[in-house]
């Protein structure tokens, strides 16, 4: 059935304009794609008579208006390793290498245990959608059958997701690696299928082509990947610049590259649906190059503080023409929740600009931004997600910041500036605010979902 | 009556070792003291029998042994401004002194009215009871009735807290200031006297001498409250070095002292019981000055992360002996949380690590100290509270990872593993997971506090 949803929107035109439309409708077709957007609406039931939706042929979904309500469109997080979700907040004093080694693979290493494998993907789906995510660029791990489960589970709750089997032919340990070129190539192809039967349009699961970065990875499977990417126009997920040691391998292990980025450019890997994490070292040829090739960035800055690994400069980012988008980088980062990442992209970008430079920093606007359209943006979804404008899909959540419990204490004076309550949001909002989740038109999650 | 803690007890002896106690019994008496800490104990009957502590003279609270909980020691915001609690997050792109005008004295000024200081100081003591806050330095207005007022909401509600009436005479908004050097020692003593009345042994609550910093006070009136703080012993707050437009301007109100530091000291406000918050760009001769004094500082990470105001040196103050604690800094900082602090903390320790030098970083186990015994420290307290050590009060906080609608996921590999609990209880719990909060061996809040 369609619905009109009514009340106050929240959503970002461009890095700087966010919009707030209090008293606006929202019509959604029973494809969950956005009819129209009306400002200044008198009422759902006025608007509907002005676009001809009869009595009785659309349901209604308003926010109240007493309450310091509003819909906002779905997060997107561009970076997560779904399989370490056990592990956040467990990083010690490690660094990437050193983490990878202590913390990470034995971990992903035991998803060859379904059973671990339903157990942990469950969670993280019902977490992150829970947190309001929408939209997750997934890393699974190397396990074929886990990887497809992963598929099966987002699938079934309906959350939108890009699955990454993790390719990995060199330079890992034993016990957690891809044997062979061959092996990675098949795997890699069997989850393909497997997704291409459980969505053959690919309308909420998508295969990702994830070599998990290139110092894990031969010259041959970076290069057989990007062929992949090519010949399928399948999108392509790793990681770039996040640690000088790991920039220092890229280097000795693949000579043929005249930078990390380079390497991937010659492998065919950098296109226009490539997500690139990290991404805190790069040169400004490297910058250029991922501009030229229309790549983007997944930037995790809960991630990159914990792991000591550096600032991106998301600012120097944008200003090239580099699609930006955040990762929460699970369990590199601490949280599931986009909405705390947005919060540290803030303090992190505060970070950056002690050391002088105050264009760094990042306004509240700009942070939502990337957490929505930037994201869309690096998924190569902005033609059908990251905002409500008519045309694109109703991935959305209602924030309720005075609901019961809730961790954001709103005084009488505040509920008339928008601005302040979406600053108390950011900063002190959690999932106990997500008070629905819908994907693609179809209500998923939220603390007033049920079944 | 008496009281028996039993199950598993986590809490700081040093700054390295945070000691976990699984199966041990805490003996509390009647006046909410301490009177043993027993590990590996078989059961409270048996503990009790061995303290000939008679069967039917003492109650007992338990951890469920089959679910993630323990006891943590009550933490400790030793630097809070009760009033700008309305203001949490927001701060935009300011720094300090247009934050001041921008946000901050508006706000504050509109404490005149009582129902505003009714209305915000009940919301923010029980905010930060509810995330286990049990010992609070508050910063309170310019206003004598207000700050009265939060002195009583803080003894009825039974959070420790030092009330602070803020004096300023110099420098600050017409519309908000002392108008004269008699006006701010008059409300100072009539807030001491009002504390007296109503808790003559300042049991729970006590005046701290509030000179709102260095650039909003004359030298009279520094050099009275240094003078009235060693005739009475009452303990001092103010803030130090927080932002370096803010260290130029003392310099030039006030030339006879020859740093920030020597300014306090030279009026006398540099004792054993004065809370200096921030101390981000002290030099090493203020270093040595505030270690000799005794003082103490409260670093507040979040705040000085949102203001762009620096990053502190914890170990390096630390290293020459200087006493350390957390203050959330409301609303500079934008949470009310201290474990979101000492999160922000553990973060901010590493972006200063990031600038070549790693013994800068944090660790769990130093944050948590920092955010318990370190505050007590701070307050002067160190005797009487901090950790669980005969002796102390009981002034602790249930914690309950795998409580209901938890935002920690606990898998069942992880049980056995109290410091990876720990660790995830630092970086994605809140206040959902305080089940309990005591103070002074009385439970005063929590998820599962009833009146």
């Amino acid at each position: 059935m369609r619905t009109i949803y009514f009340g106050t929107f929240v959503h970002s035109l461009t890095l700087s304009d966010l919009q707030v439309l209090p008293s606006a409708a929202v019509g959604v077709d029973e494809d969950g794609t956005i009819e129209f957007l009306d400002q200044n609406a008198d009422s759902p039931e006025v608007v509907a008579e002005k676009h001809s939706w009869p009595v009785g042929s659309y349901s209604i979904v308003s926010t109240d208006p007493a309450s310091a309500s509003f819909f906002f469109p779905g997060f997107f997080d561009t970076h997560i390793h779904a399989s370490q979700y056990p592990n956040v907040g467990l990083f010690g004093k490690t660094t990437l290498l050193d983490w990878l080694n202590t913390y990470t693979f034995p971990l992903e290493s035991s998803f060859a245990d379904l059973k671990v494998a339903d157990s942990v993907y469950s969670r993280v789906i019902a977490r992150t959608l829970g947190n309001g995510t929408t939209t997750a660029a997934y890393y699974a791990t190397v396990h074929t059958a886990g990887t497809n489960r992963l598929a099966d589970l987002a699938l079934s709750v309906g959350q939108r997701a890009f699955i990454g089997r993790c390719c990995m032919d060199a330079n890992s340990p034993d016990y957690y690696c891809d044997k062979s070129l061959e092996e990675a190539q098949k795997a890699t192809l069997d989850v393909i299928e497997h997704i291409k039967k459980i969505d053959p349009n690919y309308d909420i699961v998508c295969p990702i082509l994830t070599p998990r970065f290139a110092a894990s990875c031969t010259k041959e499977l970076l290069s057989w990947l990007g062929k992949l990417s090519t010949d399928t126009n399948l999108p392509v997920q790793t990681h770039i610049s996040e640690n000088l040691l790991e920039v220092d391998l890229v280097k000795s292990m693949h000579p043929f590259g005249n930078s990390y980025a380079d390497v991937y450019d010659k492998c065919g890997l950098l296109g226009e649906r490539t997500i690139l994490a990290h991404a805190v070292h790069l040169t400004e040829d490297e910058r250029a190059l991922i501009a030229r090739r229309g790549s983007g960035v997944s930037h995790c800055p809960a991630s990159n503080s914990a792991l000591t690994s550096g600032e991106t400069r998301v600012k120097w980012l944008l200003d090239a023409g580099v699609k930006v988008g955040l990762g929460t980088d699970v369990s590199g980062g601490f949280t599931p929740s986009i909405l705390h990442t947005a919060r540290q992209a803030l303090l992190v970008s505060r970070h950056l600009s002690m050391k002088g430079d105050e264009s760094h920093k990042l306004s509240i606007e700009e942070v939502l931004y990337l957490a929505t359209v930037g994201g869309a943006n690096v998924c190569g979804l902005d033609n059908k997600l990251g905002n409500f404008l008519p045309g694109k899909k109703w991935d959305a959540q209602l924030i309720t910041l005075d609901c019961k419990d809730s961790p954001v204490d709103i005084f009488p004076w505040e509920r008339e500036k928008p601005e302040d309550l979406i600053a108390k949001w950011l900063f002190n909002g959690d999932d106990r605010n997500v008070t629905k989740v819908w994907v693609n038109g179809k209500l998923v999650a939220g603390t007033a979902f049920t079944l």
